[in-house]
């Protein structure tokens, strides 16, 4: 069910989004870099309304980046049902401030029948790290 | 260092929040419902803009909201020093759509005087679970 | 299919473990204290070989401590298959050592067709907590 | 304060531990096989009691030997003073049964002045992962 996603996605590299996407992905306003199956990549320029009150780029904000290229990485894999997310963990290892161009990455670790892993990464365009994540999604299971 | 933000947040209680708060504060727009030392309680409206693909909200803007209740009741808290998020993790229970008023609470689970633990959860309003997460924050270490 | 658990766990409580149970569930050697469906209570006595190079107890036996109360609860829960482990996520708390009897506590936080969502405790007797867990199971899918 | 324990590790790299090691890391049973800087490698046999009520290798002991391998990698960093485990997430992905050798690695995400950022994994020797862990620890502060 998945290839068609994937096509769309590598149509839409280095483009703007188009204006059918999901409100929030398009309030996160990402440009994909990079559609592979099961490894992704994005870029998010990071706006004063992502910002806590140090001018910094938002925890959650960066767990909503990170959640998003996972999310839409997995919506293009091939497999029997949708998928839905379990899990996602996220550990923070340096800021980001308004205006910064951020690199997002996400990578399938294992795709199961029922469980796919996956890990995720922010970064700075120099590659250090801002933040990484894992997450589990679950692929939803037909009603016998 | 803390005891005014408490007295201020307990001053928010079910008031629209201030022009001068951060920015993604002001996105996610929500209005505190209780502010103690130690556990804080605030309502979410969702709206279209925090949704996903199926108008349900966004995992990521979930972890956003888990994060900010968590953060500002940490800044509530008497400590030495400004504290960080080291990192938040959070488990997905079920859904919330657009025009739901959701609540988030946080509460401390033990405050160390370098790390202190939390959990937070997001429920609707009959009480029913969204989703839950745990995170630590480190107290900024003053240099020697 | 899993009530027949449920009653064996309750008649093993303040039993010695029976020498048929699995091989790492009787290293850990813990005593059922109690055993209501997705509500379980273990003690275990700290022995020196649990113990790091501090004389105190490895976080990893509390890791491993954590996951076979949750395992043994959700061995006990009504479920249509076996679950799996996803995943488990350990926030360390404060310290135990040898010849400490320490509490674990699990419970079932919602019990989905798929997914069963499990918090987990460790304490002392007194109820200071020594670690808190939280663990995502998968109830195994049979194929179609 | 740690190059002595880098050098001790380095030592021990194909031996079999010394008699003085710590109680829980010599039930383990590991044999180093790689000790750098913020970059350790071990190998374990799993043992039959290291396994659940299937024979498989417990998750609660693949989780003990994951915070193994990255507390000595972290010991033998050079620190100002000792580091303690904040947290210790662990996906699982897949089984390994008694009999078989497995390897175990940490690597340093990032070494903060008071937080260190670790990743760990457990893989068959032919490298089929069977779980990963990210975990913070924190370098203990001196008191002012």
């Amino acid at each position: 069910m998945a290839n068609q996603y994937l096509e769309l996605f590598q149509s839409l590299i280095d483009q703007p989004l188009p204006e059918t996407i999901p409100a929030f992905t398009k309030w996160l306003n990402g440009r994909l870099k990079k559609a592979e199956n099961g490894s992704f990549q994005m870029e998010f320029i990071v706006r004063e309304e992502m910002t806590n009150g140090l001018g910094l780029l938002h925890g959650g904000v960066q767990s909503a980046m990170l959640d998003e290229i996972i999310g839409m990485m997995v919506t293009a894999l091939d497999k029997e049902a949708p998928a839905v997310s379990v899990n996602l963990s996220v550990d923070f290892i340096s800021k980001a401030k308004a205006g910064d161009t951020i690199v997002a990455k996400s990578e399938v670790i294992r795709q199961g029948r029922q469980i796919i892993q996956i890990k995720g990464e922010l970064s700075h365009t120099n590659g250090t790290l801002i933040s990484i994540a894992t997450s589990n999604m679950l692929v939803l299971q037909k009603k016998l």
